[in-house]
Parts: C-alpha cells; structure tokens; sequence
C-alpha cells in the first residue's frame, strides 16, 4: 500500500535506472511541483584534484530537472535540454539537487535547480545552478 | 617515452578521475582545440526505457568541453558551465562526446560538442549537442 | 548630489547605452545582488503576431543579469554568456526582468533573472527565465 | 511571382516584426535548414563602450535560430529557449547571424547559430555562439 505515495513511486522510478544505481542516488523529497535528489559523496563521484565531478552533478540536475517536471507533467517526460553554471568545486558529505518547477503548461514545464553539498555539520553550501525544459512525451 | 604525448597524458588525467573510471571513458582522440571521449554502452549507463541515462550524455559533454579547453588553456581549467540540447534517445554500442575549441583567449574557451551514439556497424547517430565556457585557473 | 546613489549611477550606465534608450529600458531597482529593469511595451517592440519580440526579451535578460552583477563585482563587468527559457508569449503594458546575483566570487558572478509582464491592472505574468555568469573585467 | 521564393517570403516575415524593424535586421540568405541574419552596425546598437550592445547580439541569435527552424518545420515555430556565449566585444561595420539545424524532428529543431561581425575589408569575426531549440506550434 506505502508504494501509492508519491514519494515511493518516484523512488522505485529512480531505482529503475541502472545509472541511478550506480551514481548511489535517491530521492528525498517529491512532489508539488517540486523534486529533490540525493547522493552520498563517495570516492568514485570525484574527479582528479577531490571535487565532486562536474558530471555528478550535471546527473544530479538533469534528473531533478526531469523528476520536479514530473510531479505536474506526469511520468512520461523527457529533458529537452538544461544549461548549468559551476558556482564552486563541490565538497562535502552529501549532494543535494533540489529542483522547482517555475511554470507548467500542459506538455512542458521549465525548471530551475540548485545543487548544494552538505557538510557533516548540516551545513550547505550551494555549488551550482541549472535550468532547463522538460517536454511531456506519449 | 610515450608518456609524453598529449593523448598519453589526456588518458592519464581522465583515469585520474574516479568518476570517469565509474563510468568507463576513455580519450579517444586529444590536440589541437579537439577532444574525443569515448564510452561504451553497458547496462550501468541507462536510465529506466534502455536509452543511455541523460546524466552519462551530460557528463561525458562536460568532460570533453574541459578536455578540448585544456588542448589550448594548459591543463589547469575548468569549465564555467555549458548547455546541452537533447536530439533524441541514446542507443547504440559505443558514446562518443567529440569537442572543438571555437574560440580560445588566453583565459577562456567557448566550446562545442556533439554527443553521438555508434552502432555496431560504426554508424553515428547525433543524440546531443553542447555549449560552453572553459576557463584556465591558477 | 543626488547622481552619488547606485539607483541614479544605474540610471547613468543604462543611458549611456544607446541600444537601451532605442529599446526604452530604465532602472527600477538597483543594489544588494538585485537589478530590475523595465521596459514600456509599445508596438515597436512587438513581433508580427502582437508579442513582444524575443529578442526584447534576451535584450533585458542580458543586460538585468550584467546589472544585477554589477551591484556586487562594481561597474566593469560584462556578460560571460546566459540561457534563456521562454515559458509563454509576452503581452501587457510593461515588461520588467528581474535579476538576483545567486553566487558572487570576487570576478565572477552566477545570476538568475525573471522576464515578467505587468498588465493594466498591475498583475504580474511570468514569460520567461534566464540564467548565467558575469565577470569582473580589467 | 517573386515574392513566392523562400528568402523573399522569410525577408516579409522579418518585415512584418516591428522590433526587427526598429532594429534594422534583413535575411541575407534561408533555406535547406539555414537562415542568415544580417545587421548593418550603427549608433543605435551600441552600449555605452562602443560595442554592439549583447542585446543585439542576442536578438539576432533567437531570430536567426527561428527562421533557420523555419525553414524545416515551417512558419509556425517558436523558439523555446537557448543559450549564448560571448567571444569577444563585438565592433564592425555589419553583423551576421548565421543558423544552421543540427537536427530536426516533426516537430523541434536543434539549432546553432554563430554571430559574426564584419570590416569594412569584409573580414569576417566571430563574437559569439548559441545554440537552442526551436518548436513547431499550431
């Protein structure tokens, strides 16, 4: 019965993504308009000098982007495409993509994200901005 | 000895990148304002209908603009941010992310790149396209 | 006297540009990370089916992102490049982009923008979304 | 009869947008996925250092992406967003807006475009890229 929630489908959609899998995210908050992801900081999303790589977070964003779009659009959506901008190297104990939809029509929304990274006091710090068109499909 | 080539080196950045040993690339081709990646498909890298996950496309884009900046700014650079346009779903054998420096000042690069799927009987197919700013750092 | 404060020094650079007086823009706010403009929408800002032109639009996106900057990396700054993301077509009395400087280093800048119309009866409609870097320049 | 070749029909549609008007844009060429823009510099265009002012530049990107879709997907199109990124101050005595369609579906177009200004030698310069989607409506 839980699996109804919104919460829950959204999880077991991620989840059917093997590259989900393998980045380690999960979703933390959906719903309303709005969708949150979350990934554990782990050796192997880092880049050569530590940072989180730049392609973890592109992920992170791409697919907040899609799921924030899918709490008004519907499941069948796809990113039409999204533009990033790198605000600092992204350090932390977890990596948060929080993404907002600003307006939906019936077929395409345009969303914004944010990408944090939280320490292990809690703190965050935000380390890049994203925004993008996501299409309903079908 | 062959330690000392630019695509020698380019290899050794990218395996110095734990997220880009997770995901599997490789420098395929490296001088001259270009830089090629390459990726094969495997299960890991799609996303829940058996296309290869956006975030693999959006990566793999974000690195090669890098690499092909670093053919001109050195390689102490990172990218500023980009913008990706998704054509259509990514299917294929192999993912090649093929960047070309456009412009390059002292400090900063503009930088295209076309995200192709090759099939197995070496057919490219356009899947994405982006664009961004590189800039030298230190 | 009265040109020492930032709104009337705002006023001063948009002025200057003589692409903003063909366009009509004017500063309506200016200071701590902000930067609104407004545009009175007249027929010569149209396109041929009644909207305002998107090109107004980029026009006040671009230059609200550059201002928005410029309240916190000073007055030598210039637009490193934005995405822009239109939600619905533009029509009213006055159009307005308001910018908020998201991320600021001391060169550069990360900054968002709404492209907003305001009817006769003052209500506001969201028409689109911009983002991008500025830089400190000199 | 000869207003019923492509560029003449795509030079009224120009024609029939005041802002292009007001701006003083003309299509130098359309047809076969590509659209080229062409604006004779003057005054008017500038910001306040003498430069073609970023807005122009931007007006000339969104059009010229427009009318290259247009020549795929037909007239009703609109442009769903893009993004643009800024090479160099932009002076000269013409600027051109060339477009060209990377892809196109029934019903969206991939679409880059470079912005280029040229000498009184006809020295052509490149000062900015964009890259965006365009959509059929209707």
């Amino acid at each position: 019965m839980t699996e109804t929630d919104p919460l829950s489908l959204a999880r077991d959609i991620l989840r059917a993504q093997p590259f989900s899998r393998l980045v380690g995210a999960d979703v933390r908050a959906f719903g309303d308009g709005g969708a949150t992801l979350e990934l554990p900081i782990r050796e192997e999303l880092r880049q050569q000098n530590g940072f989180v790589h730049g392609g973890v977070l592109s992920y992170a964003a791409d697919n907040a982007l899609t799921f924030a779009a899918g709490t008004v659009l519907g499941a069948a959506v796809l990113t039409a495409g999204y533009s990033i901008d790198y605000v600092r190297p992204a350090v932390g104990v977890t990596l948060l993509a929080r993404a907002e939809v600003l307006h939906a029509g019936r077929r395409q929304a345009v969303v914004r994200c944010e990408l944090l990274t939280v320490d292990e006091d809690g703190e965050e710090t935000l380390c890049a901005l994203a925004q993008g068109t996501v299409r309903a499909v079908g």
